[in-house]
Parts: C-alpha cells; structure tokens; sequence
C-alpha cells in the first residue's frame, strides 16, 4: 500500500497524506484523523529513509560517465568514489552513452535532487544546465573532455602531448604513411588528439594528407569503420604502414577491421592507441599505448569537486596531467621504402587476400 | 548566491526561504515580501530544474551495480539502460563495489530519493532495507544474485549448471585434479559455482578434496591470492592440472599468478572462467569460458521491474537464464598419467623453475 493508494481511497491528493503523516501540524485535523487511520488499517508504513532526503542530499555527488563499458571511464568512477568515500560522500552514477539527449536526462534528474556537486566528462550541449548548477550553487568539475567556454574547473590529460607521442614514436621507428582513427571532432578529447597527431606529422616533415585521417566516434564500431576506411581501399597502393587511434574502445574496432583485412600487426601495421587496459596488456601482440593517469584524474578531480563544496565558488582552475607512452609488441620498425606499397602485387586483388610477405622485416618494438 | 546564503542573511531557514519561493501562500507575507527582495538584489535565480522533481523521480530507476570495473557489471547497466530509456526512463546508478555499507548508502540515498523501482546486484546484509522499499511500493529486481528469503522478484543465470559445464569440459579432457578458485560464498553466485563445481567432480568419480578449492572474493586480487594458495606449495606432487575460477575479474588473477609461477596455459594447466569479456577473447591463449548471457540478463530485469512499477506488486517471480560454454585456446587434454606430479622432478625446486616439458602434449581445444 503505497501513498498514492491510500490518497486514492480517501479521496486526498498524496501530497495532502504525505503531509499529514510529516506535518501534521501543517494540516485539518480531521483530514489527519482518517489519514492516520487509514495508515493503520492498511498496514502502510512512512518511509523513515525518506525521512533523511535531507541529510542524505548533503552527502551525496553525482558522477556523469560517458561510457560506462569503457574501462577508463570505470576506472575513473572507481577513483573518485574512493576519494568521496573516505570524506563521508556517497556517488551517484550516470552514463550519458555519449548521447547528448541522455546525458540531459540525467543532468536533469541529479540537479533536480540536488547533489551537493557534479563530475562529468561531457558529451553533450547541455551548458545551459550545467551553467544553472554552477549558479545556484552545486559546483562543477569537468573530467576528460571540457566544454568551450564553460567557467567551471576541469581536470584533464595533455591530449595532444600524448598524440604526438605516439606520432613520434612511430616515424622514429621509420613510417611516414601514419594514419589516424580520430575520435568525436566536437569533443575536445576527439579535436586535441587530432590536433597533436597534425602537429606531429608536420613536425616530421610529412605534407598534410587528408586520406590518412578517418573520424570515429569513441566506440568501437566506429573505429571499426573508420578502419576499413583507411585500409580497405584494395586499389591505394599508397596503404598507411602505421595507425594511431584515438581512444581504447576504437582501438578494439580497429584490430578486429584489420584482421578482417588480412593485415597483420606489427608486420603489416604498426599500431598505437590512446588509454591503457587490462585487454590492451593481455592482448597478443600487446598494444604500444599513451597510458592516461586515470586514478590521479579521478582522486584530483574529486578532490577538487570536494573542497569547491566546502569554500563554495572561486575562479575555476584547469588542472592538465601528463599521459605517457607505454612500447609494447603492436609498434615495430617500417618496412624498407621499397616494399611500402605492398610488394608490388596486384592492386586489384583484396587486402585480404595479400598476406604480407615481411613478416620477417618485423620487429617488436618491447621496452 | 543559494537558498542556504539568502536564508542567513535574512535569519530565516532555507526551508523558509525555498517554501516563500516555491509555496509563497504557506508563508507570511512580510516574509515573502523580504525573501523576494532578498532573491532580486542577490540575483538568486530559483532552479526551474529543481521544481520538475515530482516529474523527473516519476521516470526514474536506480541500478545498484557490485563492481563498474568488472565488464559483466558494466554490460548488465548498458543492457538495463537501453530498455529503460526506450520507455522514457531515466537510470540512475550506484556502485556497491561489493563493500556491504557502501550499498546500503547507495540504497538509503537513492531511496530517499523515491526512485519508482529498484534493480540490485546485492553484495551485503540491506535486506531490511530492501524490504522497506518494497513496503512502501518501490518493487526491487534482483539481478546476478539474490538474497536468499527476500520476497523480491529476480533474473539469474543457472550457477550451478554453469559450474557443471566447465567442469565436465576439463574432465572430458582427461584431468582429474581441477581445482577451483571460488567467489565469495555469502553471495549465492559465489555458493552456487562451488556446488556445482563439487557436483561435477563427485558425478565424475572424484572423491572431494578440499586441497582443491580455494575461495577469493570475485575480484583480481583474492583471484591471485587463492590461486597462489592452490599451486604455490613446491612441496605438493599433487598440483592440479586443471582451474576453474568463478568470475572475469578473479580470472584475471589467476593468470597473473600462474604466469609468476612459471606454468603455462594450457600446457601446464586447462584453463576456464565464468564470464565472457572482450580481453578473454583477445588474450592469447584465448579463454575457454562459461559465458553468461548479459544482454538477456539486464534486458529481462529492466522489463522485469517497469512491470512491477506499471501494475503494483505481485508474487515475485525468479527468470533463470541458461550460460553456454565457448570453447578456445585455454584447455587441453590432460597430461598422460605419469607425468602428472610434475615430471618426478625435485619437489622442492619451486614451480617457477621447473618450466613444463609436457608442451608437445598440448592440443588447444579450439572449437
């Protein structure tokens, strides 16, 4: 027997017999009477959890992922609410799925119960409610990606730093056809790591070459895609011989594209992917990544987020980590020039069907 | 400026000043006169947000997750998610990270909350809580585990058959010693897998032994522990030749310690965990799992509960979901008899010296 049901049988609104049983005072007293009998006869019980809404809200922070199935995102939670635990706050998640639409929804509902502050790694154009938290006074931290010209604190990782260190890496061992899977071009993760992959490839004296870029969307099937993009043209002879991606869940698109493709890494493709995981050290070959400092983005960022409750609004501060290039067995040195366009064999047959003939030119490039 | 500062510059509670806002006839009206003044001269502007609470908690559910890092966890929101939105829900989740008190703040926030039901992975001692919620007309769907004796509905997958599967796959291959890593027994998963792992063994002519069970706690770590304690001892002949451990995450440790151990997968030991992930099948050897089927789980839990939430209470049903063995590369058959204790090598050179001859004996069981 819920509230609204004993509203129903009296013929009261459930905000009246909500009332009655918290503010008895606030309500007739006849009206408390048959709601107090009412209670008894079916045997309804007033929520006492519902009762601490206001001790609770005082304890709580919202935590907004973008994608919870990607394990940098996990780990990121799991980061912060340490941290929040340890000073008495419980976190309160939700995934926007990288859909704007959704990550409003939750926005929505988490202010609407007043969290005491919020983390999140945008997706989405919602400025408009993050802007009304931050003035009616539940701070803000953005993680991993920032909105333009929102004023509100962030803490994030060098992203083109890191995406020139793969580059780097790569013409050091020799490629010059380096391609890039980028990642969302409206999320400054997506434009930064492009950003740097640029950077890197003019600094090494690579003229621009739009052919070598294909946009994904942080998820797996658009890595995916964008592989076959870069790779499945069986007439280019001028095949990319290295491939940077973006991000960890493209990644797994891209390695499952390749080998639907017949072309084997490091042999065929020398590959590096932004973000570190448990899959990408297991794998084999393991994959040459730019590790991120998740834990120390998600403790900072809670740190943060905690101590902007406490002295309430001050001018908002970006804090930039530094991520870090981890060599394993998916980078190995460039094929001779003579070889770069695969051998010589006909480009008219598939990709697929080529199976590299310089397996024995590979050479794992393990630190 | 929020509620909490108006109300202390004017001496008034910020339930005064948020009643004046939002309930002006409930308050006298010198003091709605002041508080308005107070709101336009500090350009206090009242949440629109905050007022759609009724709305917003009328399309939300809460999702109680164990542990977000563990992909099983993170595939079971997703496919909640996905239904729960396609009704016009909104998810809200909460991670236990399988700590007892760190579910019951999740249950008492989200509770106060009034969310309209409730899906929980439970790991601890809330069954009061649980209850009330029930009582008080928020339904619950257990998913994954259950507490036993709560009346609450709930979408498994059949444990012990699961357990039954891998173990009569490493028995048809010829082993006799299997030992086991097994979760937390106080969760019916944890329980479950063991009994029909011993179900197995005893159908299979094993006499128990319990040197072959060891118990960690569904997580990386405890996987490592117990897998150390059940191959560690340089001084036991009778190492197993054969490990099923009971969850991804434990998996995950266990490879870890066999990999310091010096012993190979599958040559020294036939490898099988529950649960399917993507580095399971991206590792080398790939696993051999008994894979749940995830998808299925969250989207009969979400359908489950909107349910409930449509048409009020009725007798709690339990949907029990069947797992599926997938065949790769981390079982073989079973070394022949005699070079079971390890060769008759020195016994108290430890494992981690003693690398297998038995190597050409492997034949990776790949389906």
């Amino acid at each position: 027997m819920t509230i609204k049901e004993i509203a129903a049988k009296l013929g009261l609104s459930a905000s009246t017999v909500s009332r009655a049983l918290n503010h008895p005072e606030m309500v007739a007293p006849e009206t408390r009477v048959r709601v107090e009998a009412a209670v008894r006869r079916h045997r309804y019980r007033p929520s006492t959890i519902a009762r601490s809404l206001r001790v609770r809200n005082s304890q709580t922070i919202g935590l907004i992922l973008a994608d919870i199935t990607n394990p940098f995102h996990a780990e990121l939670a799991r980061a912060v609410e340490a941290i929040a635990r340890a000073r008495g706050f419980t976190v309160i998640l939700s995934n926007s799925d990288e859909d704007s639409e959704r990550e409003r929804a939750s926005l929505e509902t988490l202010l609407s119960w007043r969290v005491r502050g919020l983390i999140i790694a945008p997706c989405g154009r919602n400025q408009d409610l993050l802007q009304e938290s931050l003035r009616t006074g539940i701070p803000v931290v953005q993680v991993d990606r920032v909105i333009e010209g929102l004023e509100a604190d962030a803490v994030l990782v060098d992203n083109r730093a890191g995406a020139r260190m793969a580059v780097e890496h790569l013409l050091e061992l020799g490629h010059r056809r380096v391609a890039h899977v980028a990642g969302s071009l409206h999320l400054t993760t997506g434009a930064r790591r492009l950003e740097g992959y640029r950077q890197a490839m003019a600094a090494g004296g690579m003229a621009p070459d739009e052919a070598m870029v294909a946009v994904g969307d942080f998820r797996e099937e658009g890595g995916y895609r964008a592989t076959l993009e870069l790779f499945g043209h069986s007439a280019n002879r001028n095949l990319p011989t290295a491939l940077f991606v973006a991000n960890n869940e493209m990644a797994a698109g891209a390695i499952r594209a390749l080998g639907e493709l017949g072309l084997s890494v490091p042999e065929d493709v020398s590959f590096v992917c932004f973000d570190d995981s448990r899959w990408a050290r297991l794998m084999r070959p393991s994959l040459t990544v730019v590790a991120q400092p998740v834990g120390d983005m998600g403790r900072t960022a809670a740190e943060l987020l905690l101590r902007r409750i406490e002295s309430g609004r001050q001018q908002p501060t970006t804090y930039t980590l530094q991520p870090s290039l981890v060599k394993r067995q998916s980078t190995a040195m460039a094929p001779p020039e003579a070889s770069l366009s695969w051998g010589g064999q006909d480009a008219a047959e598939p990709p697929g069907k080529r199976r590299s003939t310089r397996r024995s030119l590979a050479r794992p490039a393990v630190t």
